[in-house]
């Protein structure tokens, strides 16, 4: 942390294993972070939620985190689902969707009769044996397959242990049908440039703070964005060896992430 | 087909899609392939089936076989179970098993406890979100992931539609891992070469008879073989223009290869 923290004027934060650890019973937040975030409101810095979560609407999501006493709300939140609708309605695409139910409302002005794509997110559950071959067979049937994606991220950590995430289904669909998904969500330079300019601020002004070293860290670094690990969430010390990634610090958790942001202002 | 066609002495044949199609009420035979594998017994030619078939154990599936009427044994079939046991015993690896309940027994003898491994089948009804994360989970765990995948089969046709195959599956627990799956079956040149030489046969006198472009027909023309496609089973006319593979014939079914391989000789 040196110089560059000092011109920081706007944080990207990720949600699931940065605020809270998801799970069945609606996740735990981490310590200090419902603190954290309210500090960061009341010192001036711009602030934005930027998740890959697909497993409810923003409206549910933020209702959750709000319950948990986080100080958030839904027009804070730069979420896959909305964006991927932007992209369906520009292009015409009618979609096959392999999502969580709790995510289908996102989609309720979307037509999806006759379908000519397929759109998948972290459908958990619904990740059974007859819906992932149902996919398929609608992908397959198509003369040029179109699959979206709603992120990649490899896996994430629940509070009764790590789940495969959407990426690895992903890449299944992918290699049956020989086709290269369209990501939307991080790591997708435009859904970081469209979180940033949601908040306003330039990428050399914004610190992304995420727990995935790829998608978040990763992703945010390209986009010319300072990025930070937190060694909560799905962090795992072998992370610090990353053959391709480097944060620009590690911090043990969205607490001290800002405590040493908010000294350096 | 032309002249080495007549140097031909023995046949690979794949089982589903050449033999039959399979599908929940057991499958059904493909015309005329009943009386063409008769025929190629009686011709003298050397026969070998080989498979990728991980739904069951050997003995369970050549009874189907029988069933429908073809003159097959269990010692006439090589299949990825059995390898995948050998190579589990020479490097002391112990599974974690995310296969079939069929194919279970063909593990009998292996020691399961404490796993060092993962070893993925087609498991069908067995790929459930729960059983996909289980499998993860023992993988991540490892210091260095060890996958082995019985196959790489994309998708396959079954009476009521195509299935994704254990391929697709394979390739999300590689995402997932950041790991490479051993393949045991088609299209490895070991699996290749070990049912040539239980046959007897070099591979310039071989035929593959498959209906899959990748890992039939490409696998084995890669150990030295000639290969047919069928335009039975999952083939579908773009296998005809696909970009890597190129087989030495097409023929309709089992049956008009049959009939025009019996012509050379």
């Amino acid at each position: 942390m040196a110089a560059w923290a000092r011109a920081v004027r706007g944080l990207l934060l990720d949600v699931s294993g940065v605020l809270y650890d998801s799970g069945g019973d609606g996740g735990v937040p981490i310590a200090g972070s419902v603190e954290a975030v309210r500090r960061v409101k009341a010192s001036g810095l711009k602030l934005r939620f930027c998740t890959n979560e697909t497993q409810a609407t923003r409206e549910k999501f933020v209702k959750k985190l709000q319950g948990m006493g986080f100080d958030i709300s839904v027009d804070e939140v730069t979420a896959p689902a909305p964006a991927a609708c932007r992209i369906l309605k520009e292009r015409s695409l009618r979609p096959h969707l392999l999502v969580h139910n709790d995510l289908v409302p996102e989609f309720a002005e979307i037509d999806k009769a006759n379908p000519n794509c397929v759109v998948i997110g972290d459908a958990a559950e619904n990740f059974t044996y007859a819906n992932l071959n149902e996919a398929f067979r609608v992908l397959i049937g198509m003369e040029k397959p179109v699959l979206i994606s709603l992120g990649r991220g490899r896996y994430y950590k629940e509070t009764d242990g790590l789940k495969l995430d959407v990426g690895a289904y992903m890449k299944a669909l992918e290699y049956a049908c020989d086709v290269q998904a369209e990501v939307v969500g991080k790591p997708a330079k435009m859904f970081f440039e469209s979180a940033l300019a949601e908040m306003g601020v330039p990428p050399q002004q914004a610190i992304m703070i995420g727990d995935d070293i790829v998608n978040d860290v990763g992703g945010a670094q390209r986009c010319g964005m300072r990025a930070l690990q937190v060694r909560t969430g799905k962090y795992r010390p072998c992370d610090e060896n990353h053959p391709h990634v480097k944060p620009d610090a590690y911090v043990n958790n969205l607490a001290e992430a800002v405590d040493v942001i908010l000294q350096q202002l």
